[in-house]
C-alpha cells in the first residue's frame, strides 16, 4: 500500500531558511504570512492530504469517472465530499484577492500547500486547480461585472472552472482551430465546435462549471489572429447570480486514458453554446495565456508532487521488503535477509529522486515568488526583474520537473521490483499520471521551444542575463567561503557549460534555426540541471548557516549538505553532455528524407 | 491507430552485412541458414507477425485475461487461433534439434523472427516463448525419458511451458523460497506452495501445461543451496504420453497489471501436486539459470522490440499530423501546417530511437550468435570465447535494452501529445508493455549487480577482456581507414572510459564493495552505449563496403552511416557522464540513515 506524510519541515525550510520568505512582507498579503502562519496553513493543508485527499487516490483510479446516457459524469466515490471539505477550507481562494472572496496570501503558500494535494491526489485536485486558472484569466481580461458574477462563486468552490482550447485536429498549433462564435444582438455570442481532451469537463461535484473557450469569431482573420476566448457557462446566471437554464455544452465522451482515471477528461460539445467575450476581440490567445502560464507553473508542481509521493512508497518499501544480503555482511542478522535499503544501488535510486525532489520543491517555490514578486511588487525594476525571471523558469519548472519527476515515478516503481507493476500497490499509478504532465499544458518539447525560439532573444536576453547574473553572484560571492566551496564550484562549472551553449545559439542558430530546434531539449534540461544546482547552493549555503547558529535540526540539516553533494557529484557532470549534444548541431539530425524513417 | 511492419531489410543487412553468418556454416543448423532461406523465413514470420499477431495487440490489451470461478482462464478474442497458426509454420521449434522435433536452425534466426513477434504482439508471444524456456531447461537438466515425454510436444506447440520462481516474499532472493517437495516411494514429489506472477500460468491455448517449479525438498539446506527444479504438469501425462488427471496446481487469481493485459500473470497454488525431480536434488538454481539466461535474452529483445514498434507508429504520425510550421519556412504551404516531422525537436527524437534500436537490433542477434557459437561450435576454444562474451552481454543486453526500450516507448508516445495519453492510439500500451521488462527476469539493478559483482571478476577477468580486445581491435585494425575515423574515434574514447571505470573498480570497490553497488547501473549503461557505439562501427563499415561495391540499397546504406554519425554526436558522450559518477563513489550514497529516507 502507498504511503504519503506531507513534507512539511522540508517546504518551512525552503520558505524560511532558503528564500527567507519574511524578506518580504512589504509586498500585499505576505505581512499575514508570517512563519507561524505558514506553519499553522502547511499543517492543516498536510492534514487535508494525508487524511482525506490521500485515502481516495487509488481507489479514485480504480474507480474512475462514469458518464451517462444523458451525459451527465459522475466523479470516484468520495470525490464530492473530499472537495467539499477543500471549498470548507478556504483553499480555492487560497491567494486571490480578498475583494473577490480569497485569502490574499501568496501565492507562493499556495503553491507549497498545492504541492502536498497533488501528490495525494492528483486527478481530485485538478477539479479546483482548473478552476484558479479559468480565475486568473477572468480576473485580468474580464469586466467588472463578468468578475462580480463569476468570480466569487469560483473563489468559494461553489462553481467550477474549466480550460477549452484543444480540438481534434490541433492542440499545439491553436491557430487551426475551428469552433466559431457567431454575434447575437444582446453582445452574446453562439458558439459551435468540438473541444477535446477537457480536465473536469463535466461532473456534479459543483453548482455550476464556467468553460473557458477559445472560438473564432464569424468573419475574424484566419491564424492566431482572429481568436477570442468566450466564457459558456453550463447553466446561464441570472442577472442575480441565479442558476438558470443548461447551456448547449454537453459531455460527448469521456476519453480512456493512460491515468489519472479520477479526473473526467471530456470531449465537450458546443452547440450554439450562449457565451460571452472576455476581454478585445481576437486577443484570445493572449487572455488564454495567463491560464497557460499559471497552469505551467501548476503542471510542473504536479511533475514533482508524484515524484515526492513515489519516493515516499519506494523509501517505505525499501525498509520494509527484505532480500538479500548488503555486500558488507548483513545488517539484519536476525533475518532471514536484510532489508534492501542496505544495498548501494538501491539507495543510489533514492537519493537521486530525492536529490531533485528537494530542489525541485526549492525551484517551483522560488518560480511561484517570482510570480508574486512581479504581480505585487511596488517597485517596478523589482517587478520587471522578477517577470523576466519568471519568464525563464515556466517553460524550464514545467518540462524539466515533469520530465524527471515522471522518470523518477518508474525508478520508485522500479524499487519493488515485479510487485511494482500490480495495480493494487499503487506504483504504476504514480507512474501513469505523471505521464500526463510531460504532454498537457504544451508537450515539453513545446515548452523547449518556447524557451530557446521565444524566451531566450526576447528584450536582447535580458531574461537570460538575469538568470545568469542570479548564479553567477552567487558563486562569485560565496567565493571565499570554504565548506560552499565543493558546491559553488560545480554550480560554476555547469553555468559555463549552460552560458557556452547559449553563445553557441547565438552564434550558430540565426542562420539555421534547425540547431536550435535539434538542441533545444536537450538546451532545456541543461538550464534545469544548474538551476536544480543552484537551489542545492542556496539550501546549502542555508544550511550551514543554520547549523552555526546551533539551530535543533540537526540530522536534517545534515542530509541537506550530504543530499546536495550527492546532486553535485551525480547529476552535475550531465551539463557537458547536454552541452556536447548542443553544440553536434542539426546535420545528422536533419539529413534523413522524411519517408526513411 | 498503431502500424507496424517488419524491419527485414534491416535484419538481412545486420545478418549478411555486418554480422556475416555465412561464415558460421561449419556449426550445425547454420549451413541450412543460406541467405536466400534467411530471407524466406523471416519475410514469413514478418507475414505473421503483421497480418496475424500485431491485428490483435491492441484489442487483447482491452479485453485482458479472464479467470472464471472455476480457476480456467480464457485468454483474449483470437488469440489461440492465432497461436494455432504459429505453431503450424513451426515457428516454436525453430532452432530446438531436430531429434526433438525442431528445425535446428540457429538461435540467432529464432532470436531476428523473435523480434518481429515481440514487436506485433508481446503478451501473446510469451506464451510460447515461455515455452521455449521451461524446453531449454529439460534438455539441458532433465532425463531422457523426461525429455522423451515432454518435449516433443512442447516444441510443436501442443503443449506449453511456464517457469515458476517467485514467491510473495521472495523474488530476486530465491533461496527464501518456501514451496516444499516431499518425496513419494515412486520416485515422485509433492509439491506444495504458492508461486506468484507466472506468466502464461493458465489458459485454454494448449492441451497441457509443463510448469517447471523450484521448491525444497523436505530436510533440504536452507538458502539456495536447497532449492530443487521439479516438472509439475498441469495434466498427468500417461506412460504412453496420454494427457490423463489432472494435477494439484491451480490459478488461485490473474494480477492485475499495468500493461501486458493479454498474457495470463497467474497466481498458482500447488497443492500436494505431483512432480518430477530435473537434474540432482538441491541443484536446482543452476537448471533454472538455464532458463533465465535464455529468458534474460528473450526480455532484452522484448526491449528492443517495443522500441520498434512505438518507433514506427511515432514516424508514421509524425509524417500526418500537421502542426505549425518549420523554423526554415514552410514545406507544405498548400497545407494549413507542415507535417510535425519538419521540426528538429521531433527528428531528434525520432533518430535517437532509431539509433538506439537499428545499433540494438545488432547487439541482439551478435549475442545470439555467440549463443549459437558457445553451444554448437566443434572448437573449444571458440565456444569457451563466445560464453565468456555471452556471459558479459546477456546482463548488458537485458538491462540496457530493456531501459532504453521502455524510454524510448516514452519518447515515441511524446510524439502523439495529448493523443498519446489515449488508450485508442496504442502509445500508452507499449509503455505499459515495455515497463515490464525492466522488471521481470531480475530486475535491472539485479543485471547491473551480476555484471559488477559476478561476471567482470569472473576467471579473472577472462571475459571482460575479450570483449574489449573485440572493440580495441576493431578500431585498431580500422585506424587507417579515413572514413571510419569519426566512427572509430568516438568508439575508442568511449571504450577508455569505460576501461578506466572498470580499473577503478578493481582499485575501490575491493576494500569497499559499496562503490561497486553505488557504480553498478552507471557501469551498466556505460558498457551498453560502447557496445552498442561498437554496433555502429560495425554496421558503418559494412555501409561503407557495399557503397564501395556498388550496392543497390544506397539510400538504405547511407541513411546507415547518417544514423551512426547521430549515434557518435549523441549518445556516445554520455560514457564520460557515466564516468564521473562511477567515480564519485559511495559516500554520499551510504551516508544517511535508513530512516532519514
Amino acid at each position: 500500500m502507498p504511503v504519503y506524510k506531507a513534507p512539511v519541515e522540508d517546504t518551512l525550510f525552503v520558505l524560511n531558511d532558503v528564500l527567507g520568505l519574511e524578506k518580504y512582507n512589504n509586498l500585499p498579503g505576505f505581512a499575514d504570512a508570517t512563519p507561524d502562519m505558514i506553519e499553522a496553513i502547511t499543517g492543516e493543508a498536510a492534514r487535508l492530504s494525508e487524511e482525506v485527499l490521500f485515502p481516495l487516490n487509488l481507489s479514485g483510479d480504480q474507480e474512475g469517472c462514469t458518464r451517462h446516457d444523458d451525459g451527465s459524469v459522475t466523479p470516484p466515490k468520495g470525490f464530492k465530499q473530499a472537495y467539499d471539505q477543500y471549498c470548507e477550507g478556504g483553499w480555492s481562494g487560497l491567494s486571490v484577492p480578498e475583494e473577490f472572496g480569497g485569502q490574499g496570501l501568496p501565492y507562493t503558500l499556495h503553491s507549497a500547500v498545492g504541492e502536498y494535494m497533488s501528490s495525494a491526489n492528483m486527478a481530485l485536485i485538478m477539479y479546483p486547480g482548473l478552476t484558479n486558472g479559468a480565475v486568473a484569466a477572468i480576473l485580468v481580461h474580464g469586466s467588472d461585472a463578468q468578475k462580480t458574477t463569476y468570480v466569487p462563486n469560483m473563489v468559494s468552490g461553489k462553481w467550477s472552472g474549466t480550460m477549452n482550447l484543444t480540438e481534434p485536429h490541433c492542440g499545439t498549433d491553436l491557430g487551426m482551430l475551428r469552433t466559431r462564435a457567431v454575434p447575437q444582438p444582446d453582445g452574446s455570442y453562439r458558439i459551435t465546435g468540438q473541444k477535446i481532451f477537457i480536465s473536469a469537463g463535466e461532473h456534479d461535484m459543483t453548482e455550476n462549471i464556467i468553460h473557458l473557450v477559445l472560438a473564432r469569431i464569424e468573419g475574424a482573420p484566419e491564424g492566431t489572429k482572429g481568436i477570442s476566448l468566450f466564457i459558456v457557462p453550463k447553466f446561464l446566471v441570472g442577472a442575480d447570480g441565479s442558476v438558470g437554464a443548461r447551456n448547449g455544452v454537453t459531455c460527448g465522451a469521456i476519453e480512456h486514458k493512460m491515468g489519472i482515471h479520477g479526473n473526467a477528461t471530456c470531449v465537450l460539445n458546443h452547440d450554439d453554446a450562449v457565451g460571452y467575450l472576455i476581454g478585445a476581440e481576437n486577443r484570445g490567445l493572449a487572455a488564454m495565456f495567463v491560464m497557460m502560464n499559471e497552469a505551467r507553473l501548476g503542471v510542473g508542481l504536479q511533475g514533482l508532487a508524484i515524484s515526492e509521493a513515489a519516493y515516499q512508497s519506494a523509501a517505505s518499501y525499501a525498509r520494509d521488503r527484505v532480500q538479500g544480503r548488503s555486500l558488507t555482511g548483513p545488517k539484519a542478522p536476525d533475518k532471514k535477509a536484510d532489508p534492501i535499503i542496505v544495498h548501494a544501488d538501491v539507495r543510489r535510486t533514492l537519493m537521486q529522486i530525492r536529490s531533485v525532489n528537494e530542489a525541485g520543491r526549492a525551484f517551483m517555490l522560488y518560480t511561484a515568488l517570482q510570480s508574486d514578486i512581479a504581480h505585487r511588487s511596488p517597485d517596478e525594476a523589482e517587478r520587471q526583474k522578477a517577470d523576466d525571471i519568471l519568464s525563464i523558469m515556466t517553460p524550464i519548472l514545467k518540462g524539466v520537473m515533469t520530465d524527471r519527476g515522471f522518470e523518477n515515478a518508474v525508478q520508485a516503481q522500479q524499487m519493488f521490483g515485479g510487485h511494482g507493476y500490480i495495480e493494487e500497490h499503487g506504483m504504476s499509478q504514480y507512474v501513469r499520471d505523471a505521464r500526463i504532465a510531460m504532454l498537457y499544458e504544451g508537450a515539453n518539447g513545446v515548452q523547449a521551444m518556447d524557451l530557446v525560439g521565444r524566451k531566450l532573444a526576447a528584450n536582447g536576453g535580458r531574461a537570460v542575463m538575469a538568470v545568469f547574473k542570479e548564479i553567477g553572484d552567487f558563486c562569485e560571492d560565496n567565493r571565499g567561503d570554504e565548506r560552499l566551496a565543493p558546491y559553488t564550484k560545480a554550480i560554476k562549472k555547469g553555468l559555463n557549460d549552460l552560458q557556452a551553449s547559449t553563445m553557441w545559439f547565438m552564434s550558430n542558430a540565426m542562420a539555421k534555426p534547425d540547431n536550435a530546434g535539434a538542441g533545444a531539449t536537450d538546451y532545456m534540461h541543461l538550464f534545469g540541471v544548474v538551476i536544480l544546482g543552484f537551489m542545492w547552493g542556496k539550501s546549502a549555503k542555508a544550511a550551514l548557516e543554520r547549523i552555526e547558529a546551533g539551530d535543533s535540526r540537526t540530522d536534517f540539516l545534515n542530509n541537506k549538505l550530504v543530499t546536495a553533494m550527492f546532486f553535485m557529484e551525480r547529476l552535475m557532470p550531465e551539463t557537458a553532455l547536454r552541452k556536447a549534444r548542443i553544440e553536434a548541431g542539426a546535420d545528422s539530425v536533419m539529413a534523413l528524407d522524411a519517408a526513411a524513417f
